[in-house]
């Protein structure tokens, strides 16, 4: 069966901010599977903000998508045909199969996952996929919040931040959310059950952030950088511990501004992590497996941002590093 | 017995880099000691580039000094009156007795030494002291440096990091160091044993860390900041670790520069921790008890730097702010 695969390629790398014309839509014949391997026909997309640093021509943590490649990311498809038999036709998997609309695999890289009435397939994008596993692992391995403490989360209605802001209520500490523009901030405190949130557009930051955390703050999920970070080391307890998820502020500096009050982190003796979910593989399993139970038991939220069409992928991406997405931003592909 | 104490006071504090005026030398009349109490005579006095941040207005770790106020310090010195039977005239204690010639003291706060052939009293102020289990902590508790890896020390001429890079050499690393001037870099390969030591004011610190690090560095002992951390920070690897023990390039800034590679403590998951040697005052007995033994056996070396008498403190001070001393600074009291 002949098919055609529309794909997005990096058609070269930003210089300042990322543009639709770093991207290229190309259509290419789909080949036939050889034994052993299987046909995805990709139903979402996922887009995170840790592939604007695959678009550099500088190492990032993991390595960097080659001009006129497929842009790397996540993807839940349908199996649609197979010469494997680990896989039948309608599975549905998870893996890594970049902005495409179909991919061939021979299923290494691939997980299946379970569609329930709680579970659609998207979920495993996001609150069951890698920013929900992202969430546990900086807000628990690093962050150990006690109960009674104060955690901060910056990007708070994002998909990271909106999981590990619920994850540290369900611990008993005192959550304040970090987000831009009022409609967000009303949804991490009304719908996610936050305690406050800041608006960090309305520029009061440091003062709302001091009337917001009145006995300091233990745990920061880092997932911003900037002046974000240093209104945080001004308010840091000691022995504090910053998970440091993500520098969405940072990504695209040219001329990246500095943190100025280090020795808050010396004085305060707090312990800045920095840390990536693929380094927790093993864990994967038995945290997704949480994470969709609490779902299923209405114990924690998520939002989805959806964009309709490969094609849109590129201004979907563009708007996500601008804060545009309420929750998980996703590409829905069939 | 009637004596008259020498005393230096904090008089002001610094609006940029300390002045001598910033100090005042005063004699008092020392009280006689009452029940339970002994009379120190200050032998030697510990100079420590903590005491810059207790000059300040602002919040440092420690409590600040008053204006007015003796200024804080360890001392070692010798009982010469007792009324308290756990003292005996001529026992060597050591303490914080603040920069001054005698101190009246229950006790409480002092502790015992063992003045032997190899460990003089003043080593308790440095290598057996404070510095000596600031390196033991920061490398070990923190840095946890295994064979074969690769050990940054800043400030490795210094008291403490002299100490830190000699026990990373006894557990098989490759240990570079950075100091200022060739005569402290000479001083670090050719005496202390290190692999090999750069000098930060040669103008090539980045070409010459990387020649110096073909492996990359997994541990840095950071007690500068500022140029320094950040071009360690280009060549960390995964997983590496930065005890943070200090940041003497930042104390008397009044306008901070900022450190603009953050993101490499994302992309390589490095673990930043600010420690403050205090807080493991249980380890305190064990550590410096297996510091002892070293000296004693010939395997850790240490060098001092003495001013004589209490009025040249304020100097000997700034010049160890502005890195003039090799090794431990110290002034000799009597």
């Amino acid at each position: 069966m002949s098919r055609t695969n529309m794909q997005i390629l990096l058609a070269s790398r930003p210089t300042d901010g990322v543009q639709e014309s770093n991207f290229c839509l190309v259509a290419n014949e789909l080949p036939s599977p050889g034994d052993g391997e299987i046909v995805v026909k990709n139903q979402y997309l996922s887009l995170d903000p840790y592939m604007r640093g695959r678009m550099n021509a500088t190492k990032s943590y993991a390595s960097l998508v080659a001009l006129g490649e497929v842009m790397v990311g996540e993807t839940v498809g349908i199996v649609v045909e197979s010469q494997n038999p680990q896989f039948q036709v309608h599975d549905t998997v998870r893996g890594s199969l970049g902005w495409q609309q179909y991919a061939i695999s021979d299923g290494s890289n691939l997980t299946k996952v379970m569609v329930t009435e709680h579970l659609p397939a998207s979920v495993y994008l996001g609150a069951v996929g890698m920013p929900g596993v992202t969430a546990w692992v900086g807000l628990f391995e690093i962050g150990k919040p006690q109960s009674g403490e104060t955690v901060v989360i910056s990007a708070a209605s994002g998909a990271v931040g909106s999981i590990a802001g619920q994850l540290a209520k369900s611990k008993g500490c005192r959550v304040v959310g970090i987000a831009g523009g009022k409609a967000k901030c009303d949804y991490v405190v009304d719908e996610l059950g936050f305690d406050a949130c800041i608006d960090y557009k309305a520029g009061n930051l440091v003062e709302e952030l001091a009337q917001a955390t009145p006995d300091g703050i233990d745990v920061y999920f880092e997932n911003v950088g900037g002046e974000i970070l240093e209104a945080v080391l001004g308010r840091v307890n000691t022995f504090a511990r910053i998970p440091l998820c993500g520098l969405i502020s940072r990504y695209s500096e040219s001329q990246p501004v500095g943190l100025r009050n280090l020795t808050s982190l010396l004085f305060n003796r707090v312990t800045l992590q920095g840390f990536i979910v693929g380094d927790y593989a093993d864990a994967w399993p038995a945290i997704t497996r949480q994470l969709g139970q609490m779902i299923t038991a209405g114990q924690l939220k998520y939002h989805e941002t959806i964009a309709e069409g490969l094609e849109h992928a590129p201004a979907a991406f563009i708007g996500m590093l601008k804060g545009q997405n309420l929750g998980k931003q996703l590409v829905k592909l069939a």
